[in-house]
């Protein structure tokens, strides 16, 4: 069976600390938040790697939410990659202590012939390079969209401006998009941003929550102003899957129908914070999305 | 005749470099900016003090916009406070050069009896224990707000919470938020603000747009994307002024009316960057500002 949505990104295992508590070797990487998350709008098939250390039970997990795994490889020689790190009060940006990437380091993606077809692609934060070469697999995509960040801009910038030149969405966030257009006024980066290829930016401006922006058009998605922050590693590909996911549910591609799912997107990244890793999705009743979402709509209704 | 709003705060002389031009001795302080903008949806009564300094042409403008100048007052001993700074290519915080108090550090406010009635207060950023002395003058009014900044929340504190306990709105930016919160996460600041006094917050967020909270409602307004940016000085004082003038105008204090309000802050905190000082005003077709509003409420409609 074909996929309606796939995603290209990282598995990882995360020990971190929060404010709130610690864990050693949960699941993480870009590919497992938004994949869970977009189970729950969509049928998405999941590309990416693990290692021989990669357990049962994760892969039962990402399973058990109907994600599809025929993208999904596991190394029998190297281990999964591996991210150290913690966060302080703010929860703002995380202080990484390690970052080994192991198998992750020489991920060559391949897309399954299942995979072809589908309607959206999402290419989480990879090297740009694997970026395009996925986008070179994909038969007819309605919508490609693509995470970055500061490392490659800094890194490879020519690579990645070639990239976002084939997509139709971008995700930055508010640093990001300046840096990539050049621009010191966030006005003048948006605009900037929008003559080097995406028809769309998506800027997640983190407890704030996030804008976005056509040549047209803009809107603003608040975050669900939680008073319980757990651990928020994942929102920004919590955010792209419910974004993403509740697009490829709704199949409205107007200005209407991105912006809804805006409201999905912050709400996924809302719920996803609220706990460590993926544990919000070990047990989560639906009914919390539409809540949440309506919460949000309340929000940016007039 | 009664006014129906009256705001009591700074009558500036600014001199000033941005990057698209200079200006020596341009009317300026945050009561100029918000009476001018104000007047163009209510009845705006001014406090203010200016020295001997203070030119015809400025009490000419300020009274061609329809402002109530009972309460303004000239010195004939000392100069109008004076500001020089300068703002960099990014336009966010302008470095000051130099400022002269003058006549300001003796301003001891006043309101006249035509102006005790007023069903709206606007405490622009002034020491708090002249705010306090204000409110204790009014009869019976309907909505106080209190603008104030970093300098009041660090050197005169208790003062400043003693205010802000009277006031109905509290106008901050984000580092004022939660340096007065003493809150670090965005929402913790926010949700803190709360149970000091004030019923609502408007959070400026600079090239974001502005955020108002209540205990129970969160509202959005982007800023208008504008990408000509002449002048950043009296933003926050034009939103404010919007903000109030629009509530004063059509008198909804619901939700709705709130959110209303918001965007014609954000819409005429955008026509004043436009142009130095107040010269936006010198000329503005009225239709301007409706047009702006629509374009705001665009970005907002779900």
């Amino acid at each position: 069976m074909s996929v309606k949505m796939v995603v290209v990104g990282s598995i990882a295992y995360d020990s971190l600390e929060t404010p709130k508590g610690k864990r050693e070797r949960v699941l993480g990487g870009s590919a497992s938040y938004f994949s869970t998350v977009a189970s729950y709008f969509t049928n998405v098939g999941l590309v990416g790697v693990a290692g021989k250390d990669f357990e049962q039970k994760h892969i039962d997990f990402l399973k058990k939410h109907g994600i599809d795994m025929t993208g999904f490889e596991q190394s029998k020689e190297g281990n999964t990659f591996n991210w150290v790190g913690s966060y302080g009060e703010e929860f703002g940006d995380a202080t990484t202590h390690s970052t080994c990437l192991n198998v992750f380091e020489s991920f060559n993606p391949v897309l399954p012939e299942s995979y072809k077809n589908a309607e959206l692609l999402f290419l989480a934060n990879i090297h740009p390079s694997l970026q395009i070469q996925i986008i070179n697999q994909v038969k007819n995509p309605k919508i490609i969209a693509l995470d970055t960040m500061n490392l490659w801009i800094n890194t490879t910038r020519d690579t990645l401006l070639e990239a976002i030149k084939k997509v139709d969405i971008l995700f930055v966030n508010e640093t990001e998009a300046r840096m990539l257009a050049q621009e010191k006024k966030f006005a003048h980066a948006v605009a900037k941003l929008l003559t080097m290829g995406p028809k769309r930016i998506v800027v997640k401006l983190g407890e704030l929550g996030a804008m976005t922006a056509t040549k047209e058009t803009r809107f603003f998605a608040p975050a669900f102003p939680s008073l319980d922050v757990t651990d928020p590693t994942g929102a920004g590909d919590s955010f792209a899957g419910g974004f993403m996911g509740s697009l490829a549910k709704h199949g409205d591609y107007s200005e209407k129908g991105f912006r809804k799912s805006m409201l999905y997107g912050s709400a996924m990244g809302s719920l996803t914070v609220e706990n460590f890793s993926v544990e919000t999705y070990d047990n989560l009743d639906p009914k919390r999305i539409e809540e949440r979402f309506e919460a949000l709509k309340e929000m940016v209704t007039l």
